[in-house]
C-alpha cells in the first residue's frame, strides 16, 4: 500500500486515474454497505464531517448533538459556528450513550439534524449507534454519523440502518495515509441539502456528487492517496468485512484482558464492542504522559495520552486497521515493564499470555 | 521525493513529524518570501482559497473578483456562495488585466476585498499582480492572490508587494502530489478575519494558527504529502528561487519560440512573465481535443486542452515544476508529428531546434 503512494504522480483526469477512483468509490459503498452515493473530498475526516454541517445547517435550525468525549464536543462546537440552535446533550466523557437519552433529549420536538459518534476515540467507547439512529429517525431527524474511527473496524449498516450520513476518513480502519474524507448521502439528505442556507463551495455535497457521477473530481484531489486508497480498500475487502469485524473484536479482547490480568483497571467498557481502542486508567502516582513517551523514547512504540480533561490519566492503547495479536501482546509487554520500572504495583509475566489466550477464544461477534 | 511518500506513515503528534512540518513551514516562508505566517491545510488550491472567502467574508459585503479564464470565475462562483456583494470585473478569457481597468472598477468605493488570479492556468496569462495589488491597496482594499499555478515558477513577493493573502498548493511548482495547500496571511487579514461572519471550522484562519504556533495540527494532516513536501521545497530551494524563477521563463520562451517556428499562432501572450503555461491555438480544422488524445495515446505525453469555451480550440502545454527544456522540446516535436499527420500546414523540422536556441539566450529576467 504504500509502495502504492510512491508511483508517480497522474494526472486527475487521466484515463488510469479514472478507473483506480471508480473503483475505490465502488469499495468504498461495498464497506459502507449502501447503495447511497459516498461522495470523496480532499480534507481530514473533521473536514468530511463539515460538510455534513454545511449541507444541513440553515441558520437557527434545531440540531442536537450527542456528545461523551472529545470528538463530540468538536461537532457541538462546529454545529454552533453554522449558526444551528444547538441541543447540546453533554454525557460524562467515558459514558456510554444510551437510547433514552437520546429519546428525552429530543421530547422538546422540532430537531431537524441529530449528530452521534459511533467510536469515541477519546475514550475508547462504541456506542449502539443502531438503537440511537432509530430513536432519532423516529423523531422525524436526519441522522449523521462520525464513522471515522469505525467504518471497517466494527459493523455500521449504512442502509439497513437508515443512517442518512456517514463520515468516514482514510486513516484509520481503512488504513491508508490521511488525506481524503468520506461521506455518504441519503436522497433525503442531499435534497435537504439544496435548500440549506450555509454557505459552502469545496464541500457542498451537489457540486461534488455531479462531478462524480461524471467519474470526474471538482477540484484537484490527493490522487496518490487515492490510489493507496485504492489499494487498502482491496485488502480490506479481501479479508471480508466480516473477518475485519472479528478481528477487531479479538484485538479488543485481548487488549482489555491483557491489562487486567496486570491488575489494571480499564476506562473503556469491557465489552465487546470496545474493538478500536482499549483506555485504561494510569495506576495511582504513575503519569500517563509519562507511560506514552517513555514507550515512544524508549521502544519506538505509539500509544496515546488521555485527551482534555483525561491527559495524564488514562493511556489509550489502538487496535485499529492493520493490526494483529502480537502489535497487541507488544504493545502490552512494553506498558508492563515501563510501569513496573515507575513503581507501579503490577502482576508481572502474565498480560501476554492472557492476551493470546483471551484472542483465541473464538467467540462470533 | 516520491520515495518520501512511501515511508512508513508517522503519527502527526510524534517528534518525528513536528520536525518535518516545522522545517516545511520555515520553508514556506521563504518560498513566499513573507515574515507572516503560512496556515497549511490538508485540502486542495480551491479549497485554501475558500479560506481566504470564509475567513474575510461577512454576507453583504462588497467584494471585487478579477477574473479573465477559468479559475478567475471559479472565484467569482465562491465569493457569491458565501454571500458578499460581487463585483465582477470580468475580462474576455485571455485577456491580460491592466491595472487601468481595476482602476475603474474600484472607482465605485466601498469594496473590502479584491481577488486576483497570478497565473490563470486556463490561458496560459501571468498579470502584474504587483501594480493590481498596489491599485487593490490604494482603494483600501484587502488583496488576495490566486498564487496556486505561479508560487515559485515567477516571482511573487508576498511582503514586498503587501499582498494580504497567498493561496498556494503544493501540486504545481512546487513539485508535490497534491493534498495539502497554503495561504500566508497578513496581520492585518488575521484581524479582519476575527470579525468575519462567515462560518468555517477546518478553514478557519485563527484555530489553524494557535495550533500551528505550537507545531500542533488541529486536524489530522495529510502526513505523507507533508513529508513529500518538505523534501520538494528543500530541492527548489536548493536550486534557488530566482534560478527557479529563470528556468521557467527560459522553459516559456523555448516553447513559444519552438511553436512559432512550426508555424503555430499563440493564445498565451508572447511575453517572458507567461511563463507556466503555453496556450496554443490549434491550427485551422484540427480539433485539440484529438491532439490532446493523440499525444496521450501514441506517445505518453500529456498536455492539456483549452477549458470552457477555449475546449478544443487551444491546448496547453505546461512547463512548471520539474521540467527542463528536453520536456519541452519532447512535446513540440511530438505535436509536429500529430499536427502533421492530421494534415495541418506546418513548418516541420525546425521547432525543436529553435526552442533549444531560445532556451539558451540566456536573458536574466
Amino acid at each position: 500500500m504504500l509502495a502504492a503512494l510512491a508511483e508517480p504522480v497522474i494526472h486527475h483526469r487521466a484515463r488510469d486515474y479514472r478507473q483506480i477512483y471508480e473503483r475505490c468509490l465502488a469499495r468504498l459503498r461495498d464497506v459502507y454497505r449502501t447503495q447511497n452515493d459516498v461522495l470523496m473530498f480532499t480534507t481530514s475526516g473533521t473536514g468530511a464531517f463539515e460538510s455534513a454541517v454545511a449541507n444541513l445547517t440553515s441558520p437557527g435550525d434545531r440540531q442536537l448533538v450527542l456528545s461523551a468525549g472529545n470528538f463530540g464536543e468538536r461537532w457541538a462546537g462546529m454545529v454552533q459556528a453554522f449558526g444551528a440552535e444547538l441541543i447540546h446533550l453533554r454525557l460524562d466523557w467515558g459514558e456510554t450513550p444510551e437510547p433514552d437519552d437520546l429519546r428525552s433529549a429530543l421530547a422538546g420536538g422540532d430537531v431537524r439534524v441529530v449528530y452521534l459518534t459511533h467510536s469515541e476515540t477519546s475514550t475508547g467507547v462504541v456506542c449502539d449507534v443502531q438503537a440511537l439512529a432509530s430513536v432519532a429517525r423516529e423523531a422525524g431527524a436526519f441522522v449523521v454519523v462520525d464513522g471515522v474511527s469505525s467504518l471497517g473496524a466494527v459493523p455500521l449498516e449504512t442502509d439497513a440502518w437508515e443512517i442518512d450520513v456517514v463520515v468516514s476518513g482514510s486513516q484509520k480502519a481503512l488504513m491508508c495515509p490521511p488525506g481524503v474524507a468520506f461521506v455518504s448521502v441519503s436522497a433525503a439528505a442531499l435534497e435537504a441539502a439544496s435548500r440549506a442556507g450555509a454557505p459552502r463551495y469545496v464541500l457542498d455535497w451537489e457540486r461534488t456528487r455531479r462531478a462524480q457521477a461524471k467519474l470526474d473530481a471538482p477540484f484537484t484531489p490527493a490522487v496518490s492517496i487515492v490510489r493507496a486508497l485504492d489499494v487498502a480498500l482491496g485488502l480490506l475487502l479481501d479479508e471480508g468485512l466480516e473477518a475485519a469485524f472479528d478481528r477487531h473484536a479479538r484485538l479488543g479482547r485481548a487488549c482489555r484482558e491483557g491489562a487486567k490480568a496486570m491488575g489494571l483497571e480499564l476506562f473503556s467498557p469491557d465489552e465487546e464492542r470496545s474493538a478500536v481502542v482499549t483506555a485504561i486508567r494510569s495506576p495511582e502516582g504513575v503519569d500517563a504522559t509519562e507511560v506514552v513517551s517513555e514507550l515512544r523514547d524508549r521502544f519506538g512504540i505509539t500509544i496515546a495520552n488521555g485527551q482534555g480533561e483525561l491527559k495524564g490519566k488514562i493511556f489509550r492503547i489502538g487496535h485499529i486497521g492493520w493490526f494483529d495479536v502480537f502489535d497487541i501482546t507488544t504493545a502490552l509487554a512494553a506498558v508492563e515493564l515501563v510501569l513496573a520500572d515507575a513503581g507501579a504495583e503490577i502482576e508481572r509475566g502474565v498480560a501476554v499470555t492472557r492476551a493470546l489466550e483471551a484472542w483465541a477464544e473464538h467467540t462470533p461477534v
